[in-house]
């Protein structure tokens, strides 16, 4: 860091390595309600969800910067304790802290932008092929099965808490994943079929996966039916979903135990591109396109077929070429 | 650009050069309000105000990321608008949009990370000396003159509402300077005074100015006291505020020549340091602290004597070195 935070812009030394960056924002109302979880889990969990971009890219996380946007009544007590825990986060990852801004705002936001540099493969979202087993890292549906309980009125079960208000990024996964030869990944942040349909339209492949083989948690698999669809449609786990080469399946028992995290094959990718087959437990089979699970914008009636996706839009408007 | 939009993270290729980095955000209600101007001018609005903070440091506009958090009943077409003109003043500037996140809140804000490349020296708030120069680049409180105006219930006259609809960051000015051996330098997005304020004390050293000799549009000076208030205080007119070394005081006319841009001498840096005179036209003496001008977030009342500057309480958090 040549410059640090206090000046117009940070200035970082020039890397010897490709950099990947990514912007994400928490929303109070939109991604969580402030009762529901401290303002230290807060802010570690605005780095977290940032890093698990930099985690799905195999990116090794280097620098974060956060953009806050506060009420008036928020407290600084409040806010330091945020920043302090979102600064912990982000270092115990690797990233230091390089810049900030504060504004006023009617409810609370935390827009991070995180940098990371490719020292070795990257994982993109292309590359999956047909064949390849779909692999997820954790477990699914936590997250959703905790925000379910919060706007029933109840209290989420200490496990299920913890997987929204203190989500891992799963940097070193990633980054051993990469190195072991996985084809392609995400991270399953808007929710299992929707980072599925994103990473099938990405690499040009359809995908089948079982809805009895996605990881949850005991107190998940309790909930039956609606346990199965958080798994399956519910956001904000932030575990890698990958496609791994069904020749090599053998070796994700190594990789699981190196990385001490479970590594759950879920389905396979097919060659019926866009096509996403759920198949349930009575046989029956869930047909979905690629864009199912949780979408924070739905599209105004006044623009039928309008989509707004900024992800989707943007590569020709910025006449950014893909790799 | 080797991975654009649409993946977990942008990857760019490892440049030759330093890279500075920035994060600024524009929120309805705190920074503007929707009546006040075009969805054009917002989008474009956003990269200038991010732009005009690598134009402070010197740098090359490289890459930009936006992220938007929009009410739902804002319609598809408006993001559109105000995303291509995001686009397209970001490009004119030479920085490529990489990314983008897009979110439900119930007021629009625009956070805008920015990144360019120090191919040359780099301008920081630090290095101005007592006796050096300061000068501004265009002319100052036709931004806060446009914002008064509509607080009031009026409409401003077409030349002040440019300033505050239609910004331009001095990316070229701020190269040049820096080129040319300006000794510091900082966009005055809070004010001038409290700008003044942040690179005299980034420097160690005081400063005393003339507000007779701020430059001002003939709309603004027209307003008489108000007006050099706003020109003094009024943030948001994106122009440089830099140090100038006295002994080449004579070669400003020939830059303001190349650089088809005013630049005006308002004062001097002194040995008092955080001592901040405004000189007014009767001979009076206003003393400010470093801290005068518009701030987005007062101190609540619950914390006395807590500042939640983030900028100013980053750098032993981050652990990040100032350079």
């Amino acid at each position: 860091v040549l410059v640090g935070p206090g000046d117009d812009a940070a200035v970082v030394a020039p890397p010897g390595h490709p950099l990947a960056i990514t912007t994400d924002a928490l929303v109070e109302g939109t991604h969580f309600r402030r009762e529901w979880l401290t303002q230290e889990e807060l802010g570690a969990r605005a780095a977290t969800v940032n890093l698990s971009d930099l985690a799905a890219m195999a990116a090794q996380p280097a620098y974060v910067l956060i953009a806050i946007a506060a009420p008036s009544e928020m407290v600084a007590a409040d806010l330091d304790r945020l920043i302090d825990a979102f600064t912990a986060r982000s270092e115990a990852a690797g990233a230091l802290v390089i810049g900030g801004n504060l504004a006023r705002a009617p409810v609370l936001s935390l827009t991070v932008t995180a940098l990371g540099w490719l020292d070795g493969p990257c994982l993109t979202r292309q590359g999956a092929k047909p064949g390849d087993r779909l692999v997820v890292t954790g477990t699914l549906g936590g997250a959703a099965a905790a925000v379910s309980a919060w706007l029933g009125g109840g209290s989420p079960p200490a496990p299920v808490r913890e997987r929204f208000v203190n989500p891992v990024a799963r940097i070193t996964a990633g980054r051993a994943l990469a190195a072991a030869g996985a084809h392609a990944a995400i991270d399953v942040s808007d929710g299992l079929m929707q980072d599925l349909g994103h990473l099938c339209r990405a690499s040009g492949v359809g995908a089948a996966i079982e809805r009895e083989r996605l990881p949850r948690l005991a107190e998940v698999r309790a909930l039956d039916a609606a346990g199965a669809d958080f798994a399956a449609t519910g956001g904000e786990d932030y575990e890698l979903l990958f496609a791994w080469p069904a020749e090599r399946e053998a070796q994700l028992d190594d990789l699981a135990r190196s990385l001490e995290l479970p590594l759950t094959v879920i389905g396979h990718c097919t060659e019926d591109v866009d096509r996403i087959d759920l198949l349930l437990p009575d046989g029956a089979v869930h047909r979905t396109g690629p864009r199912a699970g949780f979408d924070h914008f739905a599209v105004p009636p006044e623009a039928p077929g309008r989509g707004v996706d900024v992800e989707a839009r943007s590569p020709t408007r910025a006449g950014g070429a893909k790799r």
